[in-house]
């Protein structure tokens, strides 16, 4: 469906990893491995973060060929930015259905689908609060669970957060017969710390990668200077690696959440309630 | 907000009103006289039926400096069509937020506002028929009076549905201290007839006109071969004149309904229910 | 590098060709089995035929996501028409370096490029005449060959003329030391007749193929009430075959044009001069 | 026809003269008060510098509804920047005919015409360096001037090269019997120094203004914070004022040429050779 990317740590140029590696999300918008469609060409999105605030550049142009994304990946640099590119599961190629999604100081970004969203729509949009209701700008799935899990507090704990909109959206689907309603890898942050999700409702999730812990990659390959110039913190999540550098990439296990944050970073079991 | 035209009568290419008028469509988009805005370069929307089916192209763009706009216009000919050009109050710039809307058979068209939607959005959102929600594409105030008049009916009594819809919009800004909740002119149509509203909840609606009755304008100016070669069925509907023919035009009542069928014309008070 | 598809029988809707087979051109946008890049998402182009004057629709948005475009598809029928699916050899994403490409009355769209390009457009670009150069309105090689065709009397003798287009671009690639200068299909027509070529100067170009005589697929297929409502002359030229029909397709050999034309079409070898 | 802003001094976020500002210049996109055209919709682009490296963002949305351009005013810092809107005197609108022009480390941009430079197009382009002509990628009058100027020596005298540029251009047009070849305001920089020009063959130029020196502004106005935080290098220059402040904007006269540099800026007649 789509390819995403998150990235915490040293402050980079967003084109080393949107564009100057060998399976660089730019290349995945045309040749992806691992992903439900080979090309992903229906728009992308950059969030980064700048003293904080989070800073969006969506477009409908396929990645491969907007000229603005390139200027953009190399003239910003930041600590933790995410970045995705879409291939539409039939809703409308606009703006305003490109991830990441913002709201405050939050970025939103979703691989996969609630499966016949038509069909349970109105009813998980029913459960969303009153007072973030006019935020919502587009009429993805994705977009949906965002505000959602902001109704059920992401702000406060986000893990739990989205254990609850998962499990509405079982429900919901489960009333309407939907064999498994769910489909998805997701990561979401406040600028600090990055929750990457990995679940579906059948057990079979799309791929998502962790990068594995700087120190122990340095020690693997001592004479890299790119690496060494990375801080210990350095950490990227994705859809698929971004090479082929072994000992590099490590799968999440399914049904997992990954907290990258100040310190050590964690893995935990992920359960729908 | 917008200007708006709609045509029913002898097939004629849809340039003769969009682009070759002195004050055609195209130039309102730069130099509308009669419009909140001079400006309405938000994007634009043409309608037109083909053997009874409503086809739609809808841009991003301005009117004015869309090429592919003046190519449609010279090339296709239709007995019925309407026309938008936009000038956003608030919400995304996208083709799904651009008239005219479709359903079915139907098309619909909106100049003005719903005032303060955001604080009614979710109110009025929920007031939409269950099987009828998941059409939904945009997040305008437009297409959500669209789907509450389908909602009421509006595939067979328009007029009632119409006057059902802005009474419940005038009830939601009521409770929340709304002074004056709408302001409307809108067409809509089944592709035979066509509905114009001319409404507003302070009683001083933007301005919409009529040509006249084509046999009078032929009485008026017998040596015209453009008009000789109309139907005297032939009639436009506009926000505002599309030139300076005195005698051509006449400037809809506040709080009316203009009913353009085969046969006689029709007018009548429109009172919202 | 990109895909195309010339028409000319029976008037059809466009979405006949370019949305409804298997394997259609917008299939070919994202899933091309022979062309040099499986995605063709750069942008695409319709040129079509009313009443002898040909118009276009051309936008830089991929053809599998353009909701435009089937709309268009749906709506507009011709005897004759070019439908082209970029995928950019390096030049801008812009309408005007869009195909198919139009002069007067004629239409001209390319697949594959002329090698080293920027070494040569210099020369070719000064080897056009004055009183074209003004109209050209972009930046690809496949529209200076265009022009350069226009200026060796493409209206006149079209062979002859593209003959001398390929001449010109061989002589000029062989003084810059580039080994084999052009590789191209071309088709190009008057609204009336159209020329294919498949040439390339290695001797190993694009595919070419022509749609079978209609009334010898007619009687390969006897029971087909489709095949039945085409005229005999009905003829389809394609970068690749739009399914899997057997007998329906005929691959172009190397270094031919085929005439599709009024009465009996025609194949002749095509000689650069 | 355009307007456009060239900034000089301590490193503002973009936003605070393209957004911010009474008379922004995404304000002047709409209501431009002395320019050729009250609109300037036809896109758009900004040009910065970040480490002496220039990146570009340009559009063909207009500027005051392209939501990427308030984020990224908002998010990126320079100083020195250049923004330009657009109002097409006919060239298509794609990025490619977009201003700021780069080649190198130089920014270009231009308000006015080459009048009838359809008439003249070729004799300037012929004119341009064989090594220079493969980076053209647009097709606008501006654009052409660019690479004339570098041509001439643009990167070592940048107004002996504009001289030459506009005395060949004035040349061109008497040749065809142009009666005032040329208008135009210009700004182009290397990162460091900007260089702005006033001119045209009838002596009748588009406005032109640079702001006041920082010190006799913070002078006249010992209170403003935020005249305070800029650096007394600090310059703006405009088509048109971007406020009302008394004293802050000067007109440039016509036929001359300002520096903005290190150390004291200059004022200098610009004569066509």
């Amino acid at each position: 469906m789509c390819r995403w990317l998150a990235y915490s740590g040293s402050p980079i140029r967003l084109e080393e990893l949107l564009v100057k590696r060998d399976h660089s999300l730019i290349d995945q918008s045309l040749h992806s491995r691992q992903g439900a469609t080979t090309t992903n060409g229906d728009g992308f999105g950059v969030g980064w973060y700048d003293d904080e605030t989070p800073r969006l550049y969506r477009s409908t142009h396929p990645a491969w060929n907007d000229r603005n994304l390139r200027e953009l990946a190399a003239g910003i640099s930041s600590p933790l930015f995410f970045a995705h590119i879409r291939a539409s599961t039939g809703s409308a190629i606009q703006e305003t259905n490109t991830h990441p999604f913002r709201y405050g100081r939050w970025l939103w970004m979703h691989n996969g689908l609630i499966r016949e969203f038509s069909r349970v729509r109105r009813e998980l949009v029913l459960a969303i609060d009153d007072s973030l209701y006019p935020s919502i700008e587009g009429t993805t799935d994705s977009e949906t669970m965002f505000y959602l899990a902001l109704t059920f507090g992401l702000e406060d704990d986000p893990i739990a957060a989205v254990e609850r909109t998962v499990g509405l959206i079982e429900d919901a689907g489960r009333k309407h017969d939907i064999a498994f309603p769910i489909q998805m890898t997701v990561a979401t942050t406040d600028g600090r710390t990055i929750w990457a999700f990995r679940y579906s409702s059948e057990g079979n999730s799309r791929t998502l990668y962790f990068s594995t812990r700087m120190d122990a990659l340095k020690a693997l390959y001592p004479e890299s200077a790119e690496l060494a110039s990375l801080s210990d913190e350095t950490r990227v999540v994705v859809s698929e690696p971004l090479g082929d550098l072994p000992g590099a990439w490590n799968e999440a296990p399914e049904s997992h959440v990954g907290i990258v944050q100040p310190g050590v970073d964690e893995l935990r079991p992920f359960i729908p309630s």
